[in-house]
């Protein structure tokens, strides 16, 4: 059955019921706005929106369970950059009418799988068609403690630069699987002070200068100390997008009780030392490939 | 100057400073999440989300200032329904490279205008190239009183059922300059117990068996009382979308005092009964027309 037959109230009704009513949502999805719980006292409020768009983040024939799961992690990424625990995401689907109704159900059970894996409830969300390729927009709210905050403009010069997991070649898969370090990050502010983090999303190359220039430090880094994902060259670590790991820069002082704890915490996910930040230099910033830029 | 020459980078920085930094921003757009304070001790937290897509919600030839006042109107006119303050804006804008920076400035400046109406501070935003027509989403976070919250299922039978201003013919101009009916109903819920409440988007035809329904109700309107925008049929009245007017239920004992208070202080503004909510009886649903559905 296509939506054009369907109708979007009976498209919603159907979706609905499905979804699961998260702790802390009063009025889920279906009023005009969802009610849920403010973050607990003192707390701040996170919010983060990213869209993927058929034809530039995924294809036609790409499995829309992973289409759904790329849109729904995207913004959780950000989440993780920042230290946050998301909380509630609102869906807006933009897609053609022949869109069959199993394609939409497959995007959901994908959101939703994503989502479930970090407590986060989807309280909300609007459909309409367009005459164009689909396009998926995921709106996430979410919380953080005042003093576990990150933004990308605490470092400072001297500190170490550490990248989580592996760098390039997320096109031949990854970009369509990855889990946000949340957990991580979470880790990362319950024991260390991390001074500015960010998530890798457009490429090292692009995404460093971006750190250091909201940071208003330079930055060093060794490019044959940068932990590749198999297959991946120099050039695709430093400039291929979608990486979705962690960036953060931290005291020196703190290097070695943290590549210790690390160890015993996270078997399975290298933490790299790729450099340092230092005295603003825009020589070592030119050096850098660009990175995925987009409309380029 | 084509945003594919101009980057997302660019684009961004020169959108980010014109925007207002509202009261209650923390980290304004630019970082990875939005960081705001979040609602005072005890309210709510409302999220909303919605979009407008070329070719469905505008054509390439609407001017891109009323473009943007419309994409972020259509959300907060979900807060008018639910009678919350909206506070903090994210905007996704997925659009062809061939589009113009001048194109994108006036939208801005749509959204940043009627977003200014309601002291609502844009917070962050999504940008991605398409081969599409261009589409936005605009998220809305905001707050409500836990006793002045009003959703669609609290209408009781025998209660008068209102409509704010006049439905119809919304095409012919009204749906890409309507301001959203928040005041009203911030003084409604301020004055008065009202049961159930909505904003008519898809035509009071589509609306008010949704509120009945989430009430588990039936209904009685007088279909010759229907305040008609000049030159709409009672057929368009019903069936017309993108009125974005209020629909409530209250208390028949509250007719006299709502009538000739609400005249006092919205003179412009007509209030009309036009009925009211009975036991249930889908007779009279099938007797209304059917309203704008989307994907039909």
């Amino acid at each position: 059955m296509k939506l054009r037959q369907l109708g979007e109230d009976r498209l919603l009704r159907q979706l609905l019921p499905s979804l699961p009513i998260g702790k802390g949502v009063l009025v889920p999805a279906g009023d005009d706005c969802a009610v849920v719980a403010a973050p607990a006292g003192g707390d701040l409020l996170l919010l983060k929106t990213d869209c993927v768009v058929e034809k530039i983040h995924f294809g036609r024939e790409t499995d829309p369970g992973l289409v759904g799961w790329k849109a729904m992690m995207r913004p959780l990424s950000d989440f993780a950059a920042m230290s946050g625990v998301p909380r509630f995401a609102l869906i807006t689907l933009i897609v053609p009418s022949r869109t069959t109704r199993i394609w939409v159900n497959k995007l959901y059970r994908g959101l939703t799988r994503a989502a479930g894996k970090f407590g986060v409830a989807i309280v909300g969300g609007e459909t309409s068609s367009t005459v164009g390729p689909a396009a998926i927009s995921v709106s996430i709210s979410g919380s953080v403690e005042r003093d576990r905050m990150v933004s990308r403009n605490g470092g400072k010069k001297g500190d170490d630069l550490f990248v989580t997991g592996r760098l390039g070649g997320s096109i031949r898969g990854k970009h369509l699987r990855f889990i946000p370090r949340i957990a991580e990050s979470r880790w990362l502010t319950q024991h260390f002070s991390i001074h500015a983090m960010m998530d890798l999303s457009d490429g090292l190359g692009a995404d460093l200068p971006r750190l250091a220039r909201a940071s208003n430090v330079g930055f060093e880094i060794q490019k044959t100390s940068l932990p590749r994902n198999p297959g991946a060259t120099l050039e695709q670590a430093l400039s291929d997008g979608e990486d979705y790991e962690l960036l953060f820069a931290i005291s020196p002082h703190q290097r070695e009780r943290l590549e210790r704890a690390w160890a015993r915490k996270f078997r399975s996910l290298p933490l790299t030392r790729i450099g340092r930040l230092n005295r603003k230099s825009t020589i070592e910033n030119r050096k850098l490939g660009s990175g995925y830029l987009h409309f380029k």
